[in-house]
């Protein structure tokens, strides 16, 4: 029996307390955006860092302006060394009355079609995704008593909510966390039995406007029509952004996005996508998006404004004939190819302006902001893990667009230059970000079993087995 | 010294307990339109019921499918009959933040001017108001045994949300309620020395519209563009709403709108009205209506569409990149003259439908609706009250548009056929519907002693004495 085979042997005899330590973490409210979470986001890092020195780690929770980062070393082995990238924060959970069991009491349930699946917030973002990845590693040291490559092991804190202090820690620890390659588990499956790497993703900008009128809230029967309602200005304002064809109008928005490459557009009609069944799945038929652009275009190589939240006024029970004083957006851009964040802030900035009347007044708040990042697929390293993604589920694994934004890809790439890997294993229906967010117990397991093929190809070169 | 010098004086000596009373009314929470104060709503109406019975009215808590009314009789004198309306149940106190002290709290506090203010929830809109006329009655009863005229007090607990059970109340308990006048104290004077009677109010019609697409929350960054968002639907519904002069345009919205009578728009240019001021006393400056329509027409004579709360996705601390299930919008119409309610709602409801996509659905919930009204104020009544205002004040008494709606005016008049006379003592910096409402010591003093004027005039005919 080959090392490989006896540590994914090890992988299937651990799995019941490879769920327990899941579970240790996931019932720990680490919701960064909420500042009434600080305490549980570090003791999140703090139980990451001691299950990482468990394994033989050399882990410590690392302080920042923010949410704290947990970095460990396991620099054994002779390949290429990787930096690994997972967060351990997650979403809040509002609105805490569509969750179906409490989203930190994490429970294993099993499903009509006798599938087993992971019912908690953070069980696929993150928690579920980088575990995999950690218990890959402690197979691999349980049964050689070293890993295949050097690794570091990298989880921020603050990936839901901007990640303002990761560029920082980046430019601060360079030197420490620097290797050949980076590996990153926060990206999804083809479907729930083709495996895949995601090769590019979508930047971001985030913006937050508050929109102040009258000094204070007005009965609206006195003041109606003669004073500015903020809610008509944002309103106004959030309905202009797009136009009838679904474009975006903020001046220069499209500025360095081309039409999508030939090459990439064969790629992804090879893929079996269905949008009416991707849309279905959500109880939708129509793309919102930008007319004769097709769905996987619109998700994946076009740029969005989408509206996160908004709200001004009286929003209880029954009604208030109130004019309020202020309302409020929460606007996030989904940026591709070279959209540049900050201009598309700015521009969006002086958008906004020119529409709030001149005795009213705007509050710009940032959230956040990144780069669109995609790879070439031809180098070595993802022809590796493509083949040891194809060896585990017997299929041949794709290179996907994703929609999503992980702004760290492009900082580590831009900062160390080397090829950023993401393969995942969670499902369209894993439900991150909304209530009842779970994980397919088979994404963790054959997620474990995933890495440490990947461990082991990346070590050794090409060593391949049949799938578990 | 004639009877209402007696009690014109009486007033003066008890009022450091009328105080008290006004003041055990307002700890009462009677918030109609959230169902959490249902039992305070309660409790004020048995107050006011016991307080009424304590001057010798026979007064009684009369349920309704809601909140209770509190209906009391002291039938006494030999002039025309009045039924006095006003209402115990107050706005919500949202933003409490925003409040320099407890809502329920009331407290008297002298202002930079010397003037002193009584601070409260309803402390102006409307218990402040409504004991003006109790205490008249009791100060009455007190001094001379009986009152000027027989009258009905009705005091309603649905005022501020939507009042939906007052017209089958009125309906079931007409020939108990039926007087030859009604008069009501539940608006403003034109400034704060200058008494007024409202002869006209503009009609209402309250919408709430939530929108439904997705049916669950949504990753922005992996459906973002091709999934509905309602937020931006609503958005767009809400910006059609109004085109770029301020007019509404729903189709059939203006039918039933004439431009202001010749004789009407004569007697408010005689009115020293500032639009300036106006705006600047809210920190605003330019008018929002309709262009080419005075401040004074857009708040009295045109009808108006005001957006009063609006919400959907994440509106907490920091940022969720969430594509919501639903948003939703409350909608206010303010109607004048002749403009119909219900064909104003069903057109609403045709102009929203037409703007949801097809795989997204609209839920309508109606919140109140009423026509506008408007007096002939050359009716003796309507003389002789404005005799007595000028009396106590000491400046001639102003007949003024309303921008508010207060149903119930409507509804007596159609169901009685007698003219409702509104003096009203309230003024436009009481923040009504707004944190830290009040309500000036000096109206409620002189509005008591207005109230025992107006008594006296209606009984005997034309009583005057110097102004207090």
């Amino acid at each position: 029996m080959s090392d490989l085979e006896k540590v994914l042997a090890r992988i299937d005899a651990d799995s019941g307390a490879a769920l327990d330590r899941l579970f240790q973490t996931l019932r720990l409210k680490s919701i960064s955006t909420d500042p009434a979470y600080a305490a549980e986001c570090r003791a999140c890092a703090e139980w990451h860092a001691a299950d990482l020195a468990s394994i033989g780690f050399d882990a410590a929770v690392r302080d920042t302006a923010g949410h704290p980062m947990v970095v460990g070393h396991l620099r054994e082995g002779s390949g290429p060394s990787a930096l690994f990238y997972g967060h351990y924060d997650v979403q809040p959970v509002d609105p805490l009355e569509l969750w179906n069991h409490d989203p930190f009491a994490p429970s294993i349930e099993t499903r009509a079609d006798g599938a087993k699946e992971i019912r908690a917030r953070g069980a696929s973002d993150d928690k579920g995704q980088l575990m995999t990845f950690v218990e890959a590693c402690r197979a691999w040291k349980h049964v050689t008593g070293s890993l295949p490559i050097p690794v570091t092991v990298l989880l921020e804190g603050e990936e839901e909510s901007g990640g303002v202090n990761l560029p920082p820690f980046l430019e601060a620890n360079a030197d420490e966390l620097r290797a050949d390659l980076a590996l990153i588990c926060d990206t999804g499956m083809w479907d729930s039995e083709t495996p895949a790497i995601t090769t590019s993703l979508r930047g971001l900008c985030g913006e937050e406007i508050v929109i102040h009128a009258a000094d204070r809230d007005l009965h609206s029967g006195f003041y109606g029509s003669a004073a500015a309602n903020p809610n008509h200005v944002l309103a106004r304002i959030l309905a202009d952004l797009r136009d009838a064809d679904g474009r975006v109008t903020i001046p220069g928005f499209y500025d360095g996005v081309p039409d999508l490459p030939q090459s990439l557009r064969d790629s992804w009609a090879k893929l079996d996508f269905d949008p009416a069944a991707f849309l279905g799945e959500i109880g939708l038929a129509i793309p919102a998006g930008e007319k004769g652009r097709s769905v996987l275009e619109q998700t994946w190589s076009r740029p969005t404004c989408e509206v996160n939240g908004m709200g001004g006024g009286y929003q209880g029970e029954g009604f208030k004939t109130v004019i309020p004083a202020m309302a409020s957006a929460k606007i996030s851009f989904r940026l591709v190819f070279d959209q540049d964040p900050h201009k598309i802030r700015d521009a969006f900035r002086d958008f906004v302006r020119a529409r709030v009347p001149a005795d009213c007044r705007v509050e710009f708040h940032e959230h956040g902001s990144g780069r669109a990042t995609a790879f070439d697929t031809d180098a070595p390293t993802f022809q590796t893990v493509k083949g040891a993604l194809t060896d585990e589920w017997g299929r041949e694994a794709a290179f996907m667009g994703g929609g999503g934004s992980i702004p760290v890809t492009t900082l580590i790439r831009e900062k160390f230059g080397v090829d950023v890997v993401m393969p995942g294993f969670a499902l369209n229906d894993d439900r991150i970000h909304s209530p009842n967010e779970k994980y397919d117990v088979q994404s963790f397991q054959k997620g474990i079993r995933s890495w440490v093929r990947i461990l082991d190809s990346l070590g050794s070169g090409s060593t391949t087995l049949p799938p578990g």
